[in-house]
């Protein structure tokens, strides 16, 4: 039931220093999450020099974390939006970027669906119902459709995102079935969709790539303008040292290559969209959380965190490795193997299992902690606030506070009050 | 990757009628969870009725599901409390439950602990740093400890809640470092608290419950007076109709002749505690959706739903099986297999994985469905809405609604608007 491999100790995130930590658990309490401000903007304009042959759009995948001042964040510098609902969209919408920016790529026709399309929100026809229910409202126009091309670049067990196993988008085989309901409602195809997956191997990257120019074609030859290709998003960054990055340059130069066959081929000059979401906040993020105890069995000491499946499930829920570093009130040089527990009553909140397997624990290496240090969790940018086991033992959401080297520390999201948490109930007993 | 083996079609969940079915989503829009006050109120007097020789206190773990309907409906059939944090603890009292009656079992020392404890809430030290908080502010007062057995009753292959790879309570070999700080302060211990976990095989609660008579034995001849011994909750029910349920009576009877030898040997008559959360609220829950889409690609045939990962997360989490069925608008006696998946753009957001594998998927075998049709997913009362990744995607969290034969359908919980999900940002950017 063990994996007693021992995981070593991992560098403090480069979201706080040691002083920052102090200050966030300080004015703001703990848990906080504290993002970067600059490497949110690094990230943004590596993903901006993403080779492309005739010009790029980025879409951030708000999904991966949705505070609005990200959302900002990323606008000024160039980026536009990918919303998986209706709702993403209206938040996009709310935090001021403008609706033409924000591509809206949803499993469901969003109740708000046709006033974001009116507003100027860029719709993704999903399966063959969804553009229907485009075509119906609003014939003769420019249309996006996202294909399946029958391949995944899934860089986990999980289920795929593209291929047989996955439900996103319309399986490949289906487009004469496309080209019939673009054709009833005089739609125009300009934007062709399809996300590959969470993995980036550029050889699978490459091949799916081929796949959907071929499809593409068909589309072009079927009279529709295509002039942009949205190949989505799921460029891995490695949260813990030995974890690889996506080299973006590696995985988009062939691509850019086969664009300018393309070209030549077809006389079609695509732009190239992408869709990252981790990639550009997955690093840009720390969860800084206290020891509030250490406990022992004849197998492990537990160190216990105020921070836990609330504010990071990744771990209970993928068995995901983040980088843990101990900030202590008192310097030891002493090391300790610690099981990182969370603070809920729940036997899966362990913040150290086993690697991609939650079901198991493995103990890390670790400066030897004491009730009152400080643990700071790298790599929590992305799929932490945003995909969390909210108010789970009635946890209340965490804090978010921006970091920036001009403007310093400030508060981007207060911590929920318990009577936030339950002013949806009506006393009925 | 794929698990070929299909799951059968499951009866429409207790809860919900057909007809109430189409009332909930009609009246209060999907998702929607429906809860059953009559199988809540049976359920509880199940849990009453469990065998002990001197007395009972059931106790409902709320982490289960917090709604203060929920909690006043089991305090007005006789059920305590157990919080799992000084939240929950704080949430109980708002919602009208006396702190007498609630029992405080928390990974870490609340920071509203000292309010809730001199509120007469009741208190349980889970570890030697938390035992010697509670004697530093509480000295020559009644306490409860909770230690770890040594042995726990994992149902899953998770981590369990007892045993040396758990770090809840105290572990039962520091006895003796216990027995020192209770007398440092002036402490009388009155109550044993030891959690077995989840699973229940009647073998390992007898020999458990063997281990706890040993160690109160070594309190009460240290002087305490220890009346209670709690032995927390994780009695299993089944979800699905071949999965078996705990019965109570096989579990209790070996452990009601355990305490009546206990008297027998000591003169000590135990009052017996348990903390059940899944038995009281498991399957008296239905999320009821919607089908919004339906697609296929050559493996599969997929039907999309409009609640997923944002309102119940356990199958993604840990493969848990839910049964689901298929309201239709139009009577078809047509069956087809399907997986069934959720609205999140994750690739996880599956409701149909293979046993305790989120990982696979496990194609199920439903009556046809069409967009419109209503999906039901039954055994939904537990560590769902309680326990999920909320507002991923942006999600609004769903309305809640209460079914009772006198009372009819009541809302217990609006669903929670976009303006509330952002309510504290704080636009710096």
């Amino acid at each position: 039931m063990i994996d007693e491999k021992l995981e070593q100790s991992e560098p403090l995130s480069p979201v706080v220093s040691e002083v920052e930590a102090k200050i966030l658990a300080g004015n703001f309490g703990t848990p906080v999450f504290g993002y970067s401000q600059d490497i949110l903007e690094e990230q943004a304009n590596k993903a901006l020099a993403f080779p492309n042959a005739y010009g790029i759009t980025v879409r951030y995948a708000m999904k991966a974390n949705p505070n609005s001042n990200i959302l900002r964040i990323f606008d000024q510098v160039g980026l536009h939006i990918d919303a998986s609902s209706g709702y993403e969209a209206e938040r996009a919408i709310k935090a001021k970027i403008l609706p033409g920016k924000i591509s809206l790529t949803s499993q469901l026709i969003p109740g708000n669906g046709r006033k974001l399309i009116e507003q100027g929100v860029n719709y993704v026809a999903c399966s063959l119902d969804q553009l229907e229910w485009y075509g119906k409202f609003f014939p003769n126009s420019d249309v996006s459709v996202r294909i399946n091309p029958g391949k995944g670049s899934g860089g986990t067990k999980r289920t795929n995102t593209g291929g047989p196993s996955s439900s996103f988008g319309i399986w490949h085989e289906e487009i004469p079935e496309v080209l019939t309901i673009l054709k009833k409602y005089g739609l125009n195809m300009t934007r062709y969709h399809s996300h590959i997956g969470s993995g980036s191997d550029p050889k699978v990257w490459k091949k799916v790539a081929f796949m959907n120019l071929e499809n593409i074609l068909k589309f072009i030859k079927a009279g529709h303008n295509i002039n942009t290709a949205n190949f989505g998003g799921g460029y891995k960054v490695g949260r813990m040292s030995y974890e690889k990055s996506t080299d973006l340059q590696e995985c988009g130069e062939p691509i850019k290559q086969a664009f300018v066959d393309f070209a030549k081929q077809t006389g079609v000059e695509l732009k190239l969209e992408i869709e990252p979401g981790t990639f550009l906040v997955a690093n840009a993020g720390a969860l800084v959380s206290r020891v509030v105890d250490v406990k022992s069995t004849p197998k492990y000491k537990f160190l216990i965190t105020d921070a836990g499946m609330p504010e990071i499930t990744r771990p209970a829920l993928y068995g995901a490795q983040h980088p843990i570093s101990i900030v202590q009130v008192f310097k030891s040089f002493k090391k300790e193997c610690y099981i990182v527990s969370g603070k809920c009553c729940e036997s899966g909140d362990i913040l150290t299992p086993a690697k991609t397997n939650p079901e198991k624990l493995q103990p890390r290496l670790l400066p030897e902690a004491v009730v009152g240090d400080l643990v700071v969790i790298g790599g929590a940018g992305a799929y932490c606030s945003g995909m969390c086991t909210k108010n789970y033992n009635s946890y209340p959401e965490a804090a978010e506070v921006l970091i920036d080297k001009e403007d310093g520390i400030r508060l981007i999201r207060e911590r929920q009050t318990l009577e936030q948490m339950t002013q949806n109930e009506i006393a009925v007993v």
